[in-house]
């Protein structure tokens, strides 16, 4: 059953360092050191498609309120939102588990972190749906889907940062049918060349660095896609796969905060 | 000889009427209102690439500002740009000549119009570059299209609103080799395919009506190509390609106001 669920972390810089910056890979390193061993384990294992996705809009946001603080020479404390989620929710009891009883130090990149307590939870907004559930939503024609964090295909050798509806589609339709029981029953293929139409585009690129120093583009925004002539089960496997991204988000690097996704689909165009 | 021009149309509002969109195949139509028949009958042929464009931004500025003043119960005036390409020279003189002539009453949708003068000019801003002068310029690594009217590709059946770069080049490098005395010699098919990055793309879609209630979209917006790993003839023609999209625009519907585009290549990468 795919759930999600966010995490505050308070991040506050412990002394004056050359780089303050939050990368999308540094993130990706605390969530394992979060992790109890056998999951840390699990995750590692080469694997088509990971079985969890990791986002926070705020390292973006969080890196120019930075360099911005920097200029004024002082040592920033910050709210990150962190959102984890599990395609298969066997992991969660385990995570969970290992997140309260964390007692050691934790730190991102040059950061001391404290996860932040709410009213006694350390768990927010938590959301889940079964594989099943899925199966039984209504489903609507016209689709709106919000690219939160930067999202990015591969084709080829290439990076590809448009919301082509092909590849959108594609890479939810293959990440469903690795872990979701109920796997697509009709041939996708010919539908997504041949019947989707972009609606609506309005997108611009990021270029994200790495700690490594390379970077990868990836676009944000906002697309919306009609299908034409689609038979029943067509546009039903369409929305399927739309509200799957909210747990899986879209395109490459999902579990390195790229590809967050917010889904919905509407009987008529929305006002813009 | 690609050439383009501009020329200033004010519009007046005879009397108050329902309508007073002015659609881009408004503006074809007064557009074959001002050719010397022989041209209009010549550019009516059924051919795969028109040599002639026409574009004016100010009619989807003007629309809006009409419905704004719409509101406030005025008849508005409104000055309106109109640029001119003929991809061969040979249609310039005669094109010309009409046009100082011409006496009769002008009419664009619900518009009278008049020919503005400046300066004793009714041709603005015109330039010229030979084709065998594009085959001179010093390419640059990093290609950037301005894309100033709304372009829409075609693909299968559906219009394809984004910034695909095989489909913009693919555009370019068709009417080039329909209209160009020295065609393209190296095969671009692979280049296009695995070679050009998206370094930046910054767009947003807009649905374009026509006069009879069908509509279009197309984006406006920025984007940046670089390829990767080309050899020096293959860039020198993407070059020569992006430096003819200035005359010949990109895309569908460029005699209709669609697919105007502005170039530059450049060694860096510049500040976005």
């Amino acid at each position: 059953m795919p759930l999600k669920f966010e995490i505050k972390l308070e991040l506050k810089l412990k002394e004056k360092t050359q780089s303050q910056i939050v990368t999308p890979d540094l993130l990706h390193g605390f969530f394992f050191n979060l992790l109890p061993p056998n999951l840390a384990e699990e995750f590692h294992k080469p694997s088509r498609f990971k079985p969890f996705s990791l986002w926070s809009r705020d390292i973006f946001n969080f890196n120019k309120a930075l360099s911005d603080h920097n200029k004024e020479n002082s040592t920033p404390s910050k709210e990150i939102t962190v959102t984890i989620s599990f395609i298969k929710d066997e992991y969660y009891p385990a995570f969970l588990a290992a997140l309260f009883e964390r007692k050691k130090k934790l730190f991102l990149g040059p950061y001391a972190v404290k996860l932040k307590m709410l009213d006694g939870k350390l768990i927010k907004n938590d959301q889940y749906q079964g594989f099943d559930e899925f199966l039984n939503i209504s489903p609507h024609p016209y689709l709106y889907f919000y690219f939160k964090t930067p999202v990015v295909f591969k084709r080829g050798e290439m990076d590809y940062p448009l919301p082509e509806p092909r590849l959108v589609f594609k890479s939810l339709l293959n990440k469903w049918n690795y872990f979701s029981p109920f796997k697509v029953k009709v041939d996708l293929r010919k539908t997504l060349e041949e019947k989707i139409c972009i609606i609506f585009a309005g997108i611009r690129t990021h270029k994200i660095t790495l700690s490594l120093g390379s970077g990868i583009t990836g676009f944000t925004g906002k697309a919306v896609f009609y299908g034409r002539n689609l038979t029943d089960e067509e546009l039903l496997w369409l929305n399927i796969l739309g509200e799957f991204s909210n747990y899986a988000g879209v395109g490459r690097k999902t579990t390195m905060s790229f590809g967050m996704t917010r889904f919905e689909a509407h009987n008529k165009e929305k006002e813009l």
